[in-house]
């Protein structure tokens, strides 16, 4: 069983993961390479993931087998695991609990050659419905406390298979960080009685230096303190603060923007690795008027390094100004 | 001039480093090879460099030439700048100052190709006292808040040279990270009235199964919830807040136990890359019982993905538990 541990200094929780047990030798792992015989998420190869959980298929075609264009499944190497009850134990100062959580891998496409940013938009809308749908699905277990939505693209960005996909990893408490961003908005509305986001966007779409590009639903833009060259946000322009309760249209809207922003940056950069990260409210029915969801888009450009992890900020050698025109500039 | 700006919704800032500009084509940056003729930390080559602001070197040298062992200069290419006011501005929303600080570079050794952990005891004991007499000059200026010394060793760790240096950085606010483990320790502090690194040390002493070393003076262990696998922090066992306020027989222990822990880390895992970030107290003269220096090395083995991005919260494939044991296991 992973455990949960909380560092007694700061508060942070970290997840070890006993089982998997990493001896010296086992580092550094290596991306495994394209072949489609040896991909997991590869149709046919079906038997060597677990079970789907939510599947996209065509009719006629069994669970489990060839005919899917997009599938949910379990982590085969759970980070935290879906049996068992929350159990916080001490340990002189310390305090743990057992890990428990659920760890979902979005197969984004049976294709092993297309990345996120190749794929048509009704198939981007899919994978938009799947991480909507699978949220909806968690929040119902009275264990989780967030559950969050976020992508790897390539070995530099953590990925450990590089046929497309994204993961889910619903919690037992409420990270840190989130309670940060939370936190922060909070005490914006307090003074002010707005949402920070919607001030945020009010502000940039007037000033227009730090956008990338916009329709009617969603904004993208560089973050006026980004922390990283060419980080780049997806936000919508209407206030709302919880992700699953996006409609069909603004479904629509995000597929567009989010495919037009990743080919920006492939563009740009010749296919960077990246993270993303859906940030949105947690599980707690609160904040609904003070916090605003979002995309976090990072390419890994550049390292982190002692002086990041020693003071939480950032060195970014693009500024967002810069970042943001030559993204513009791009002609998709 | 650089520039800090804070992230409005966290607090968080950054350094965007406008001078240096770079575009998109700049990215990714190789790590210099192997020769010195280039090397601008080598011997000869000191005119490639701003003049030294602190040296230990041969009787009849001149400065900025040959026939030094230890050399600190100001960072060619700072991320904050020397000169100049603080200035605190705002834009619309956002918060920004200019870039004010210092940055410079502690050369290790004259030898290209010596990484610290290589080096004789008497001259890491000179980088230790060049840590320490580097803080204490700078806390003389007033516009400094906190003076972060770290090592990025290894291009994964964020080295953008090979030969062995260290950095500092002063800047004019005291960083979030910095707070957040201050604010911990003061909370301990005020419902138990005792320092929670010396509980700690109580604790891990006692039960050993975190340990990796040990002398009179330091303990080298595996925090309980370490965020990476073998990452390894060095802490005075008597209570100390200041790092500045290290003596001779305290150097010299140091300067033992951190050797040692670097050589056993270089043995179990093949030289890895690693940061390392001392952690005391900032300028101001306050927390002095609430708060214990230490020094944090994080061997660079695993990526930080999404999942860390979003969360602030870290999956470690290794317990400590197991990394510790393979530590002490090695025969030095």
């Amino acid at each position: 069983m992973p455990e949960l541990r909380k560092d007694p200094i700061v508060g942070r929780w970290v997840i070890i993961s006993t089982e998997r047990g990493k001896r010296p030798s086992d580092f550094p792992t290596e991306i495994r390479k394209r072949d489609t015989k040896l991909c997991p998420f590869c149709p046919g190869n079906e038997s060597s993931t677990p079970p789907e959980i939510h599947v996209i298929r065509e009719n006629g075609t069994s669970p489990n087998s060839p005919g899917w264009s997009l599938r949910v499944i379990p982590n085969k190497f759970p980070a935290l695991r879906i049996e068992g009850d929350l159990n916080r134990v001490g340990e002189g100062i310390f305090d743990k609990m057992n890990g428990v959580g659920a760890h979902e891998v979005i197969i984004e496409t049976p294709e092993h050659t297309q990345d996120l940013a190749d794929l048509e938009k009704n198939q981007i809308e899919n994978v938009l419905w799947a991480y909507r749908d699978r949220i909806i699905d968690l929040k119902k277990d009275p264990r989780f406390r967030y559950i969050m939505i976020f992508k790897n693209q390539g070995e530099p960005a953590g990925a450990s298979l590089e046929h497309a996909h994204s993961q889910l990893i619903a919690t037992p408490i409420v990270p840190k960080r989130v309670y940060e961003e939370i936190g922060g908005s909070l005490k914006y509305f307090e003074y002010k009685e707005r949402c920070i986001f919607c001030d945020i966007i009010r502000q940039e779409t007037r000033e227009e230096s730090r956008i990338v590009s916009q329709n009617e639903k969603f904004v993208s833009m560089e973050p006026f303190a980004s922390r990283f060259p060419f980080e780049t946000w997806i936000i919508p322009k209407s206030h709302e603060a919880s992700y699953e309760n996006i409609q069909g249209p603004d479904i629509k809207s995000l597929a567009v923007i989010l495919k037009d922003t990743l080919r920006r940056l492939a563009l740009a950069l010749n296919n960077p690795s990246y993270n993303y990260v859906l940030h949105s409210l947690p599980v707690e029915r609160k904040y609904f008027n003070e916090y605003h969801w979002h995309l976090e888009i990072m390419p890994k450009l550049t390292k982190v390094a002692g002086f990041e992890w020693g003071t939480g900020f950032f060195i970014n050698p693009t500024s967002p100004e810069d970042a943001a025109r030559f993204l513009r500039e791009i002609s998709i």
